[in-house]
């Protein structure tokens, strides 16, 4: 099994050349190739589906899996028609490989392209969600990248017949090279492909935070993505209550469940009293727990909040509830939050509410997050909010990508020098011919005359 | 010694909050210091760097260190100026943190700016070359990160000297952080930095190929670089024989010693004969070595060149001589060359020589590498020549930064989102209102009035 697996990743390594360089209108016609593949194949993929179904309900009720569980396994029409809609929106995006990234002429008829190019082979590692196979090889192919999916086991039959219904459609569009994508069933296989670091360029989980934890602990492959998101709001003294109890309320219930939502709410001494009691009856309303520091449980308390309310402990600080729960602290100053923020917090999406402009501009300068927002909710932090027709991830990495990453993080650029039979030695000792470093105005593609 | 170690790194840590978001004037007028006092510590620099010169000139007699050691270790004024002038280079770029890399109007009121910050904390790793310091710290500066110096131990002297001319001399400067810069010094700490990826975001080694090949391999942290440097040259049928026995001769003997130096020379088999008899001679000529495959060795030998030339074996083509040796193999196309360069190169530079537009294109598009070139010698591929002011190093790392990398590679962005109390409920559900999602050609500066 494992060497079996190691030879097509090693397919998947060689075809990464060819598909680096196939055209955007085959690319374009490789996916409306999947979109219709899908739609013409919806029988075998519900029945397929349904296998994974039965066995998921068996586990679900010996208490094995969670109920959840079936709900993001299931495929449907209504499911299959979302993949296929996704298909179609990354055929309208522009071919993203070949930009022109900068231009500089070096010296007279020396010039040097820097232009957008895939990254090579890239790994997805994912649970029981099925429609992450259509998403990403949509995203992969129109990028470029060669693909290894390894989904969970709960949803072997549906990502095989997914998987091999795409594939199918690809490889039968002239111009499209074979082996590019392929798919990973065993649990053995996860670690492998941790190990393969020759062959594949970046990792891309899809999970619980436990899940991509784990893979970003075992392996040298760089990983996109982000193990937790504990988002933090902070009310600043200078705050207009109306938008605080907005924007509070909006990023702990809207969708308590997500990595963008608020687990902490930090609140200024000066307005805590103002503040906590308005917002209090909200979240009472909404049956959010709130895990108070000292200061703020007695203020909670004396003005009669006594269900909700409960002693935060230490870790609280750090936990990424995903529920309806949600820790407060009421701090002295903006600089105290900023700290509790980058030391407790996770680096995803904070936010200050505030009136003051240069209290706002410390806290989006000092705070150290993939996003940081003034006065708006930290649920905006999404891929499909910023504008990126389709999200790859969330990053909290500090280099390549950053905050919701679209087609962008698929990508790396490669330098082209063209010459005319140029050589340093020219430009070396005494009478060294000096560099122009000018800017260009013309693209690469341009330059080449559309010759591919 | 150990915690006194990763005190000092969490220190590193804590002040690369301030640091990241200080005043371009203030970091330039630091900048200016360092210079000002590495001129006005010349005699302390120089005398430290005595020490460490003795040791290393006993250890070289001993036979315990090469002689080159010695030249890369020595300081001497000529080399404090030319540290002096680097620093001062430095002040002359922008301030490359706090740009608005993009901006988007998410709806009326709701902006979305993509904004260059740098990345944190950088751990440089190098041998025996003291001028690393000054130059990685005027470029980490300059770019807002802090930064922990581990050098090698022949030069601890000189190190330590410069290290703390210039820190005395940032620490100084009205306005910049302390702690932001730390040296470390045994041997031991380099292990317990490899681990540190809690604090170290990025680590740049600067060293040997099997320096850096032993830190990529024993850190989870980011590492910017390339272990090796296997170049080569294509010489096409369609090649103008001038172009490529200029290119050729350059690219092996002009500077052998470097990463950027052709160790392979592949030729098409129409051409090889004409070619290399005439490139042979002039290898001959410069006292190249010529490791063949049996093709060009028969071809060559036919020619006369006994003295030169030698059979090459399997580990030839991947091996980096770094030497006045070069490895010759003929073969039957231009995909041939491709699938050799992309097989047993290091995908750091690689040269197609040929008049033939269409191979060119073929070749860079399918060559695998960092920087690709067409009718220019790979001795190009390089952050002075590239126009970068400064080399942070070369990578050849497929995320984040690639090629020939200068300041660039020490920032990464965050997002930043400004509202009037936005909440994402308003963009949900029956009557949710639709995102504009409209460029915006506003910068996050003017937005924010220049305040900081």
């Amino acid at each position: 099994m494992i060497s079996n697996f190691i030879t097509r990743v090693k397919h998947a390594k060689v075809a990464s050349i060819p598909i680096a360089s196939v055209s955007g209108e085959t690319k374009d016609r490789a996916l409306a190739s999947m979109a219709k593949a899908l739609d013409l194949n919806r029988e075998i993929i519900i029945s397929a589906n349904k296998k994974d179904l039965a066995t998921a309900e068996k586990l679900v009720d010996a208490g094995k899996l969670s109920k959840s569980l079936l709900k993001r396994l299931k495929v449907d029409d209504i499911k299959i028609d979302e993949m296929i809609a996704g298909i179609k929106d990354v055929i309208k995006f522009e071919n993203p490989v070949g930009k022109t990234l900068s231009a500089l002429e070096l010296d007279r008829g020396l010039e040097l392209y820097q232009v957008s190019c895939p990254i090579g082979v890239i790994g997805v590692i994912f649970e029981s969600r099925p429609d992450v196979v259509p998403q990403i090889m949509a995203l992969c192919l129109k990028s470029g990248n060669a693909t290894i999916f390894k989904g969970g086991s709960e949803a072997a039959h549906s990502n095989r017949a997914i998987f091999d219904v795409l594939v199918n459609a690809i490889e039968g569009t002239q111009g499209m090279p074979s082996g590019a994508f392929a798919l990973m069933e065993t649990r053995e296989e996860v670690n492998e492909m941790l190990k393969l670091d020759d062959y594949i360029n970046l990792i891309i989980p899809r999970g619980s935070n436990e899940f991509v934890k784990y893979i970003q602990d075992n392996t040298r492959i760089p990983v996109l993505g982000h193990s937790s998101g504990v988002c933090h709001v902070y009310v600043d003294k200078q705050a207009d209550l109306e938008k605080a109890i907005d924007i509070c309320y909006d990023a702990k219930v809207q969708y308590p469940a997500v990595c963008n939502a608020m687990e902490t709410l930090l609140v200024h001494r000066d307005i805590a009293g103002k503040f906590l009691s308005e917002i209090g009856k909200r979240y009472e309303g909404a049956g959010v727990e709130m895990r108070c520091d000292d200061p703020s449980f007695k203020l909670l308390k004396d003005k009669g909040f006594l269900k909700a309310i409960l002693h935060a402990k230490e870790e609280d600080w750090s936990t990424e509830y995903n529920d309806l729960i949600l820790s407060i602290k009421i701090v002295d100053s903006l600089d105290e939050a900023i700290d509790h923020i980058n030391r407790y917090g996770s680096h995803h999406t904070d936010a200050i509410v505030t009136e003051d402009k240069i209290n706002a501009s410390k806290f989006v300068s000092l705070v150290d997050s993939s996003s940081v927002m003034w006065n708006a909710s930290t649920r905006f932090s999404d891929g499909f909010r910023y504008g990126k027709g389709a999200e790859v991830g969330i990053s909290t990495n500090k280099i390549h990508a950053r905050g919701p990453v679209g087609m962008e993080g698929l990508l790396i650029y490669k330098y082209v020098l063209l010459g005319k039979g140029d050589k340093v030695a020219d430009y070396v000792g005494k009478s060294a011919k000096k560099f122009t470093h000018k800017k260009l105005s013309s693209s690469f593609s341009d330059k080449m005359d559309g010759i591919r």
